[in-house]
């Protein structure tokens, strides 16, 4: 059996007796009824997900997945190609968005070679970075699938490998990615697994204008027209149209997924990993938080075929994990909501009338 | 001169030059432009505020103000009046929803009797709270008047004395309120001041049901039809309709404003209290932040009235300032993008082609 089954085999749902007896407490707090709102909701998914009243969520890691892809020649970005591997560099030095905010939350910052077109060996020997890297960015996938389906499964099962590895040391997970022209595949992914017009979820990425909009908006048209991935089968759609990054990261789900931690959505393409994750092993998507809705159009249908409801809306359109860490902070006050604020009989405090 | 006037004369508004600084810094940080959305929004925010690209905001207190409402005893709580008393033992002890919060971002909880209808003189001289208490609670606003207007501006100075007590080992305040039947005055002051109808602003406040709430909307109505408040005099809108915690709350917000520190306003209840503020000194709206959107109806009417959106959106309805803490954290994570994340020049990353 591959590692990719025996993880799916490994996932379970939540747990509804720990969700139960959460709420017990909860409906037993100094406040009004449910007066603390998401926060009451989230400490009910953390228990079901953790099996526990007192939840761990003090060991953080936000892991960063970068990749570079073929249709990047095509000006899908403003950006070069090159920037995906200086970035990596950037957050090996900690200065960008991701290692302000995850130093903020007390996170760790996994950064993993995916497969960047540059040559990140050097940071890699030097334990600086993962590297698990298939190969020197994607196929373009306006000529042909991304990758082999073998690669899709090898991107898929790095991610799980890093969640079990990172596993005895983290009590909560954040995905993260880098890798310039990836919401193309991210789009195309979320256009097969949500069926809804590609026009509905193309967005401007890192700042298109409104012709270059309309000449993404085709590209990927031409993209799914091309590739044909098969909707029923999130490795097809990985290996048609995704990105290695894309792969690591639904691999990082599914192996939080079955270690029973939760696990922050960042953005567009952190959902695009979920929504393949979801495709992999439905039960998944009980141990994913959705962090923040994006700016990016189409980012709300992605989380709404999810079935999830983001923690933040703070038109962030950053990746690299930079929403995840954010909500790890609201993580962290549903745990003590639900752990340090006292019930009506411990304070003796009055209960509302009836 | 009274202190109040003092106050209101040292307010400023937002410094350009330092919001431009600001923003010169920020648009060359390694990240599509303004990739980093409201955060960055919120950096200018506090670049303009305290005349500095490094804001401090390590040093945080939440300022809970306590006080009870001759109105509670017609019966527009859930909640018997002592629970005002009882919450601030509970405030005391650590163990509401705000110790909490304010524990997992570091901040201060700063309990004030402002005017609690029980004795709670026990604390004060144990130097558990701040006592300002102008009287056991105010009078019942259906018959006349909350308060005099001396007792307004004694219930204002208290608030403006507290936070330059404070200043000097503060960076960033927060508002908190509690008192039973307090989004009654809340509701009647944001209708004043908004000039929308009642119906339009009245909420469930704790958690009364449609009965409950045609008879608050129509109790507010006969409010302000007995007070007779003048919309201009923000004096006047605290002494008729308003409460002491609600107006000790506006000189922290005064108080906080004239001394260049940010502020971030919590629910309801502290938003009435934004209101009363910004009508005695309007150029202290620039000072505020809007920490949340509570469930309580009418919240979103008088954010807009005061020309604020708020950082998160989680259906909270507890005040306290539950909201304001939890926003600290959004706070820290603005300045950290301000002085942390690296320029395109300092990281030797590409920038986009034009």
């Amino acid at each position: 059996m591959t590692l990719l089954q025996e993880t799916i085999d490994a996932i379970r749902p939540q747990d509804d007796a720990w969700r139960d007896k959460a709420k017990a407490r909860l409906d037993q707090l100094t406040m009004p009824p449910w007066a603390l709102g998401r926060l009451m909701d989230l400490a009910m998914d953390l228990a079901g997900i953790t099996r526990s009243i007192r939840p761990s969520v003090g060991r953080k890691a936000v892991v960063t997945m970068a990749g570079d892809h073929g249709v990047a020649t095509e000006g899908v970005s403003m950006y070069p190609q090159e920037v995906t591997a200086q970035m990596v560099h950037n957050f090996v030095h900690g200065g960008a968005g991701i290692n302000a905010l995850a130093r903020l939350v007390d996170a760790k910052v996994v950064v993993v070679d995916m497969g960047v077109a540059g040559d990140l060996s050097p940071l890699a020997e030097a334990g600086k970075i993962i590297s698990k890297r298939i190969a020197a960015g994607t196929q373009n996938i306006l000529q042909g699938p991304a990758m082999s389906r073998e690669q899709a499964l090898e991107a898929v099962e790095a991610g799980i490998e890093i969640a079990q590895n990172l596993g005895p040391d983290v009590d909560i997970f954040g995905t993260g990615d880098m890798g310039i022209g990836n919401t193309t595949p991210s789009t195309a992914i979320a256009a097969v697994v949500t069926g809804q017009p590609v026009a509905e979820l193309t967005g401007r990425g890192t700042g298109i204008d409104d012709e270059q909009l309309e000449k993404k908006t085709r590209t990927i048209e031409r993209i799914l027209e091309i590739n044909q991935p098969d909707a029923t089968d999130g490795l097809d759609i990985l290996a048609k149209v995704g990105g290695f990054e894309i792969g690591g990261l639904a691999g990082v789900i599914l192996g939080a997924a079955a270690g029973r931690k939760p696990v922050l959505i960042d953005g567009f393409i952190s959902t695009a990993a979920a929504l393949i994750a979801q495709k992999l092993a439905p039960e998944a998507t009980d141990s994913m938080i959705a962090a923040h809705r994006s700016m990016e159009q189409g980012h709300q249908l992605m989380q709404q075929h999810l079935g999830k409801a983001p923690l933040l809306d703070l038109d962030l359109r950053l990746g690299e994990g930079t929403g995840a860490a954010l909500a790890m902070n609201l993580v962290e006050a549903a745990v003590r909501v639900l752990t340090e604020v006292a019930t009506f009989e411990e304070a003796q405090v009055a209960e509302a009338s009836s």
